[in-house]
């Protein structure tokens, strides 16, 4: 008989490690039976791609889905929707699952089971944070609600948090017409960002017309008589909304998880080996797990589709009876602010500082292309390095059209642990439509190594 | 007394090694007496700007020019332009001279000497290869005799050659408005490229308006009454021509090293140490010299100047009494053809054939940015791992805006010696905007590590 394999959670990292499991057990003659559970209506979609739909760069929720019930389903995996896993049981090897659709409750058993469960959005502790109007932006259908504000016109959004998503959904929203006013603890919106940079995003926030409020914190969302929100309070004064969109993060969906007795770090999130296995039958992907953090050398939870993606993947061989490891990240992302593209990897100067380690810290101008080349943009380059090692410690990248995606080059030479003496040294590709003779991150690299 | 440093050639190799040893001395109170000395009227001026100028993207030749002798003499280096070193006796440690302006000779004492005389491109040896109206593409005097050319209407053009600077000028005097035609020995333009890949380009070039001959070897350079150049005549056709560009490739210019008995390579460049030295007292940077190519693990001379600004620092260093290594290259280069980018580094598969390797390859298609964010284009990757033990050997990309400058994830991996299985899993920055889930550079990695 085929070995049974459930899938809790059909979104990229479930779904990944369920199709590469099925790709790899055939590949070596053998038989899985697959199936996946999810308390949505979507599956495989990309989250990230929600604010583009919203700001009307995409458009329909269809075109975020790469892969649909029916099309897992011509694929070998019985994928059954609204369907909630509410109890688990890892010794005797079973799930009770909800059917939402049919109200019919069943306990499913299983011989290997991926818990894939995402995230959820995390509410601030305070009055009304569970008032009407008030979305996180996890899902399609979380996409969908505040997509139907933006049909009533003179509407008033407050962001709360100016990270990757508070700042791509405060971009989508005043593109659309409506107020958009963003609300941050931090001295500077996007905290992923030392705040010398962090002052270039909140200036190209407020050249889109959006209303920066940074240094406050939230005391209460205000609701009318129909419990809907009214206004965001905070302890630098109270803003009007219509609707709200929360950019304050996501911890870990590992409820049922922690129920069960399965090891969880700090964040909450389960913890793998790096073959994404949690304990013997039981394996887990994506934005519910921790992940090993190979510049702080400590566990993290970072939740990204391309983590959830690319351990999928090492999950699915790995169960499938191949081998693969999940060897790590090293904390790069990046996104965009109207014109303004802005990228980090590793550690930024105030990580330094809060890890007590002895480094340099240096910033750079240059331009995208060699300066006497049409279109060169201005970049700007922050490199933090070691002391007295030169071990490159993180880069933050600050600038226009062809600036960001240099980070790759700094996370690949965080991936080897370079030194900025070699990373200003190493074969980067120069053309004048394509970077100066030395690359921006050359310069930064060699300041850095200079100042050693 | 200061110690006398003597640089034969002004350009980027020579003059940012005379400046680093300047600045490196002086931190450590040391005094040099440095003169410059270069037969041409220009200094640390960018070549691989000139096609831009040609194409008029570029204003004038003086934008090109980085730093002039009237900046160096400022910074204390005593710059003698149109002043050719014609004899150099190591021994003795004299260069003689002539100021061609001056009409003068004169012996230079030195303590240490700098060559960075350069590369000369390569004349095919055939008849009326030394016409007028034939020009290689190296020096700003150059530019300013192909732009001369522009001025009178209906003229025809024939670019032998269709690597970098050939591409690069056919599609500048295309924009010029000239009729052109390339000549290349190749099955496809751009041999650095696999053949499979240059079709691409070739389709690129003839989209542009360019007719492309391939496979066709030139035999003669046809000249009228006046001597000047009057079609290049192939093994597959003669091509009427009233301007002539050189896209052959270029030579080390080391004929006064070689008479003085310094050591060369095959190639004719010099050889040097890490630290640019070539023997006591004698030093090298830029296209006359031979550099170590890491993944090939043999020395190769690859005319960038790239590597001759980072040759020169290290020079620059070493001399000045710091310490510094130039550790090597990976083969990294990319340009563009109208709208299509292209990338190399390593070994293109061609290579690992005929270096006899144990390889797999594999092309992969994807897009720029997610498939369903607007602006998403084609890029295509090649991979080149080597059997069995998957090392990234190589790679190749070509595709539209965004496409090229990710060579450098490739570089930094071949830098590393990373296989392509690790590669796959790096940490690369993810947005809609920018990528796709999987960069396109992973999902080849991935592919090629899946062959293996």
């Amino acid at each position: 008989m085929a070995e049974r394999v459930l899938v809790i959670g059909a979104d990229a990292g479930g779904m990944s490690a369920a199709s590469q499991a099925l790709r790899t057990a055939k590949a070596a003659g053998r038989d899985l039976d697959v199936i996946a559970v999810d308390r949505g209506h979507w599956t495989s979609y990309s989250a990230c791609g929600i604010p583009y739909w919203i700001a009307g760069d995409v458009a329909s929720a269809a075109a975020l889905v790469a892969r649909t019930p029916e099309q897992h389903r011509a694929n070998g995996i019985d994928v059954r929707m609204v369907t909630e896993a509410v109890e688990l049981d890892t010794d005797a090897g079973w799930v009770e699952v909800v059917d939402h659709a049919a109200g019919r409750r069943e306990r499913l058993g299983y011989d290997q089971l991926i818990i894939a469960t995402g995230a959820t959005p995390v509410r601030p502790d305070v009055p009304g944070a569970d008032a009407a109007g008030i979305y996180g932006v996890q899902t399609l259908d979380d996409g969908g609600a505040v997509l139907r504000h933006l049909a009533t016109p003179r509407q008033r959004a407050v962001v709360v948090g100016a990270g990757y998503i508070g700042l791509e959904m405060a971009e989508a929203m005043v593109r659309r017409g409506l107020t958009v006013t963003v609300v941050d603890r931090g001295p500077e919106p996007m905290n992923t960002l030392d705040p010398d940079l962090g002052t270039q995003v909140h200036a190209a926030m407020e050249r889109m017309g959006i209303d920066v409020v940074t240094s406050a914190s939230v005391t209460a969302f205000e609701t009318g008589p129909d419990g809907a929100v009214t206004a965001v309070a905070t302890d630098a004064g109270t803003y009007p909304a219509d609707v709200v969109v929360l950019g304050t993060g996501v911890r870990p969906a590992t409820d049922l998880a922690r129920a069960a007795g399965l090891p969880l770090g700090p964040s909450g999130g389960l913890r793998t080996d790096d073959t994404q296995r949690v304990v013997d039958g039981v394996w887990s992907a994506g934005d519910c797990v921790e992940t090993w953090d190979r510049v702080r050398r400590d566990w993290v939870h970072v939740p990204l589709g391309t983590h959830a993606n690319k351990q999928g993947r090492v999950l699915g061989t790995n169960l499938g009876g191949g081998s693969a490891r999940f060897p790590g990240i090293v904390g790069t992302a990046l996104t965009k602010v109207c014109n303004l593209e802005l990228a980090r990897t590793g550690l930024t100067e105030g990580d330094a500082v809060a890890a007590g380690l002895d480094h340099v810290a240096v910033t750079i101008e240059s331009t995208t292309r060699s300066g006497y080349y049409p279109g060169a943009e201005p970049i700007t380059v922050k490199m933090v390095a070691q002391r007295p090692s030169g071990r490159l410690l993180g880069a933050q990248i600050v600038g226009r059209d062809g600036s960001a995606k240099r980070i790759d080059v700094c996370a690949m030479a965080l991936w080897s642990e370079l030194t900025v003496g070699e990373l200003a040294m190493t074969d980067l590709a120069y053309a004048p439509p394509f970077s100066s003779v030395w690359d921006p991150v050359q310069i930064a690299a060699r300041k850095a190594a200079d100042r050693l």
